[in-house]
């Protein structure tokens, strides 16, 4: 439809405005014929298109056309590639485009605070700048194809443990640089269509109601010129929605608040502008989905599922390999053992659930290619969980006998072989959308598995199938580990292209495993209690926790293995036209096969005057080196990504200051540094009475006339040495100087000054 | 003065009350001459007196008369014996009488939050229920002897960095639970006469000016009917303060804010019954002080010192004594070593720092008993800093081929000898009020000190002087260590006692010692920034932190050594008429000589409903017994320390539940236990459009009718499974049903029978 013919806020009946601001259904939002605005789609789908294929029920939950299923961003998230994320992104809105859907609910780019969040298999990262990279990539693709993205859960929602209620109370800076960093460079670098605002609270206020972040820092702040949709349910009081700036509601309310609305505009609370801005987002989101030129032909099954191939090998990360047990070789006695290689998990449960166009299973791959290989369950996996996974009802044990059975079955296989590839995970009912684990241990019997066949065998490949992160015990005992995550439907041939090595792996952790849930920056306030959730770590989440602690993890953040091997050239930085960092670095690959290596820049501020990470991912590539290859590196530091949010006048800061580069493989993998000059951001604070005399004397103006008075004051004889304040002078406010002898008319004099 | 003639508040002038709410100079309080009310005096001391010689100046720094100098909190919390403490502060108060002081500025009974905090020698424990029977136990000494006590600094005064402008941000239930609690049991169980307020701000308020804080806690709900005076220049805008309850600004404002509030009583802005309130409090205090009888006689110097001597030796804590290396024998050739056996350092810096009346060396207490011992400084200390030593300022270094020297002067000293007793510790500008540590190290010299000497001689031991708990890197490598912390002007006798054995050691560790800073709770958030410090640890603060995170740590909470050694009978605890719970235990002297153990309770909840420490003190006794003699130990759990702050209803409750008492020597070395189950406090969850759907079906009208009407609704058949909520299900607030397709007037009708 051409934009001409398109109607404009100002010819909708009030009543008309109103309908726009909340779904027709579960999945749709509702036209107005008499104006040929028509009623448009959303629906699930981070990695995927998740479209109900018959009538939408209550609860979203029927069976959904078939799609193709990506890396769910914890695999996809390991690729550190954000133009492989631009290519999947593009596939799912074509096949978005393909179904005539406007809007696709994804990319999730929440901050893994906690290893026990039940959705964390959705989010990609512990760190934001590498969750901001990733997601715009995705959104990008998205867009690409004329179809929107849904940039969500906006804000702070980390946890699945009473996400409807809980308030995440965060203090400014890590809500500003951890929490929010990603969200901010995703909208202002990629416009996406739509927000989604999340279902919890934020220090005390509905999300969906909250005008200091879906108004002040979102728009105000960022410039987003998209719509806010609320997540499904996350509506609170309708009008403090509007008024805050939550667009559309989602799913449908029945028409309860659409009259609430309309009432509220009637009798004088609701200020029918704020209405008008909301309904004409809306609009405006229907124009552009109407805009896309019609997308002729049907999905190409196999490409996309080729694509799914490449992204899934992208994603799994060699975590161990030692005396190179790995790629195998087709001609080795290869005993494949665990009921993970024949029945993959390849999704998480809950709304990102997808039908897959189809499914590729390990073992079938792995025979592809070594016909001999013999098989072993060694475990009985719990039955999946019906529909979308999200019940999280448990169910019952298969008898100890049986799986004692089955593991001296999968021995006596592993002890005949070459080697033992053994497929162990977390089952579906273990993890979801909807709830938390309450740890991060793998089933027993897996536990005991490994342990059996590596007594049997010392030649173990363990293949890791879970979500979220687990506890890895017997990484000491065995030689090699391949995470292979959740890898979308074609996982199982993607495994066995990095068994092989027709994959070099070059996947890396974005998130750090510890060696115990003890260790971890959230444990003593996971998940909160009482609809609190204390982010009591602060700034430390992740490998900022483990460094600033200096607590060993059982790999690092940043972390991945190849079969070949790279080494880097002396590290160059320079700052650029932007205020920024330009890096540049020579990386050689040194062995025998081409292969990726993920180059990580981290930086640090040597003694900063606020809290700082001993060290923070500020940008990465990944980049492909041919066998004997040297490549030059070129990495840019935006400046924005350099600020630190100044609490005490709400503000973005670059410190003057050294900037420590460091250069690396992973976050303990440091390969080279180099220290760059920034000039910083200019910062005054304001001296009013409430300040301290400290920041008197650094005040430009105020400064030299506080010094001289002071030092010469009852005050400078004890809180002075040699013209330097003492520790309690420095913080002394000068409203107290009075209670210490100086006397009122001196500090109105100071105070004068500064006005 | 007769009560009977002691003025009404009703005769006072409007400036006469004004008058009375703040100081006439750094000490004293105004006089009104005309109704023969006469000024008192207020002055330091929590471990003594320190009351100003000549006239007050303006910072309260002059020299001040001679006073005994007991063991500082730090040690004397170390004894674990509040009747201990009750003695040392009825001589403490008895002082004060003979020097006509009315109110004594002490006990302090902050929680020592970080070990970095410079006032934390000043302080008792990382623990609320040791802290607050300390406390009582100093209050109650000095109340004895018709003394005020003050009971400070309230609250949540945990550092010293930013001290008069930082808020501590704090959650409900660790200000409740961990910071408020020593101040409401010393409060309800010993009514001080004054509780004085802190410097800082409490979630964004002044304290000073916090009504929350100043009455519906202290006095609403605690029963406070004291009077609050200010810590010197904490109070900020005077109304604010009358208003919330903080009575009596000192020191003095030169007339300035007394003439404020007339002003605002006179322009209507101020009530005047809240100046009345204020002024009566004021009063109340000036007539209890002239109800005490005049004391005769002069100060028992000797007396107190042996008070000071016995209180010394009970402080000591003998961290560790392998092989029964003490008590040393005068007959051995002993080789003293390290300038703090010289020159002792027994007190901190700052407003606690007292004039003794006497000081005793270790070197010459050990001499006394081994005339033969030889002596090697080994380190030259820096010159003690001026006046009350809140400086901060940084001696210059020696030279290091002087220390080297002293170094290996004492390595031939050691050589020779059979035992060397090295005494290391922390200088005066180390740590100090008025200023934090940054680390927590020993100085280089004396760690460098240490490793020689143990070359030369391993028979070492190592005698720690510091307020602040210290890292010990040589803690595996010296056979016996004595914390002999800042003593009191008998430290150095009361050190030799221990170390001959004359007095057996029974001092315990009233906080943990870990291994690094970095293992400590608060060391990502302490001291904060930008007038902020964030409580991210919560509950978790000292030994809660390490038991429930199960980080090693040097020596736990509640550890020392004896020369003899205690066995424990089985426990048996059951619940008491009070609804506490009273606990038995027999403990026996297996050893030759008297001793006295401190028994230790500590209470845990299994399967809680809210986050728990894994064990929590509850109640301790130190109880001196014979060498072969069984002595049956009662203690009592008070049912208020086993309540938990519920912040959904703002209340305390002690849940239904069984309770683990595991009682022993120290946190990690625990003897025995018993598991007692207690009826628990009522708590019902109102259920409101907010409560969820588990709350709604927990409450016992609301949850049948909702189960009944949901359970069959399209919510019941996704979220529910046989019978029982799904997580998401039971975490979903009532008023996010209708967007699942529950009707509005299902929903109403369950809300309606709640109402």
């Amino acid at each position: 439809m051409p934009d001409a013919a398109f109607p404009d806020i100002t010819v909708l009946t009030l009543e008309e405005k109103a309908a726009l601001t909340s779904g027709l259904d579960f999945w749709r939002l509702k036209a107005i014929d008499r104006l040929g605005v028509p009623s448009i789609m959303m629906t699930d789908g981070p990695h995927g298109l998740r479209k109900q294929a018959g009538a939408s029920d209550h609860l979203g939950l029927n069976a959904s056309v078939p799609a193709t299923c990506f890396p769910p961003a914890v695999g996809l998230g390991a690729s550190w590639d954000p133009e492989l994320a631009t290519r999947v992104g593009a596939a799912i809105g074509r096949e978005a485009a393909l179904e005539d859907v406007a809007v696709v609910l994804g990319p999730g780019v929440n901050i893994k605070r906690s290893v026990r969040c039940g959705r964390n298999f959705e989010y990609f990262s512990e760190d934001p700048i590498h969750a901001s990279n990733m997601g715009s990539g995705i959104v990008r693709g998205i867009q690409s194809q004329g179809v929107g993205a849904s940039v969500k859960h906006f804000a702070a929602n980390n946890q699945e443990t009473d996400r409807m209620r809980v308030s995440s109370d965060v203090d400014p800076r890590p809500l500003r640089e951890i929490y929010l960093r990603a969200f901010q460079g995703i909208v202002e670098d990629e416009q996406p269509w739509t927000v989604m605002c999340s279902y919890n609270r934020v220090n005390g206020v509905y999300v969906s109601e909250d005008p200091f972040l879906l108004t002040e820092v979102l728009r105000d702040e960022w410039g987003f010129e998209g719509l806010v949709v609320s997540d499904w349910g996350a509506s609170n009081v309708r009008t403090a929605g509007i008024r805050a700036g939550m667009d559309l509601e989602m799913p449908a309310s029945g028409g309860v608040t659409d009259r609430q609305l309309v009432e509220a505009v009637r009798d004088g609370s609701l200020d029918e502008a704020d209405l008008d801005r909301s309904a004409a987002r809306v609009l405006t989101l229907i124009r552009r989905a109407t805009e896309r030129a019609s997308v002729e032909g049907a999905l190409d099954v196999d490409a996309h599922h080729a694509l799914a191939r490449e992204a899934a090998g992208r994603s799994i990360v060699m975590l161990k390999n030692d005396g190179g047990l790995l790629p195998l070789r087709p001609t080795q006695k290869i005993a494949v053992i665990g009921e993970f290689a024949e029945k993959p998990r390849f999704q998480g449960g809950g709304s990102s659930h997808i039908n897959p166009t189809r499914v590729d299973v390990a073992l079938d791959a792995i025979r592809q290619v070594a016909p001999e290989a013999t098989y072993a369950p060694g475990y009985v996996l719990p039955d999946a969980p019906e529909g979308i996974g999200m019940s999280a009802v448990r169910s019952s044990k298969p008898a100890p006998e049986v799986q004692d059975r089955l593991r001296a079955e999968a021995v006596e296989a592993a002890a005949v072989a070459d080697v033992a590839v053994v497929f162990v995970g977390l089952p579906d009912e273990d993890e979801s959308e909807g709830f938390d684990r309450d740890h991060i241990d793998l089933p027993a019997e897996h536990l005991a598995l490994i342990d059996a066949v590596a007594a049997a065998n010392p030649n173990v490949v363990v293949v890791l199938s879970n979500g979220g992160v687990v506890a890895l015990p017997f990484a000491d005992r065995v030689p090699a580990i391949l995470e292979t995550w959740l890898l979308g439907q074609a996982g199982g041939s993607g495994t066995a292209d990095v068994l092989f090595g027709a994959v070099n792996p070059s996947g890396r952790l974005a998130e750090s495993f510890p060696h115990r849930l003890e260790d971890t920056p959230a444990f003593s306030s996971f998940p909160g209690e009482g609809q609190h959730v204390r982010y009591g770590e602060g700034i430390h989440v992740g490998y900022r926790w483990y460094d600033a602690r200096a607590i060993d993890v059982a790999f690092p953040f940043g972390h991945g293995l190849s079969y070949t091997a790279f080494t880097y050239g002396d590290v160059s930085a320079s700052s650029n036209a932007s205020g920024g960092i330009d890096i540049v670095v020579d990386v050689t690959n040194m062995g025998p096969v081409v292969g990726r290596e993920v180059v990580q820049a981290y930086v640090s501020v040597p003694g900063s005057a606020v809290v700082r990470a001993p060290r923070e991912l500020k940008a990465f590539q990944s980049v492909e080196i041919q066998p004997g290859e040297t490549v030059t590196v070129a990495l840019s530091v935006r400046r924005r990504d350099l600020a630190y949010w100044e609490v005490r006048t709400d503000q973005w800061i670059v410190e003057p200051s050294d900037y420590c580069v460091e250069v690396g493989a992973s976050s303990r993998d440091l390969r080279g540094s180099a220290v760059v000059s920034l000039a910083g951001d200019d910062l005054v604070i304001p001296v009013s009475s409430d300040a301290s005399v400290g920041d008197a004397f650094a005040h430009p103006v105020v400064g030299p006339v506080a010094r001289r008075s002071l030092e010469s004051s009852p005050f400078g004889a004890f809180m002075m040495h040699e013209g330097e304040l003492t520790p309690m002078g420095r913080d002394m406010p000068l409203s107290r100087l009075v209670s210490f002898g100086v006397s009122p008319d001196l500090l109105s004099r100071i105070l004068d000054v500064g006005k």
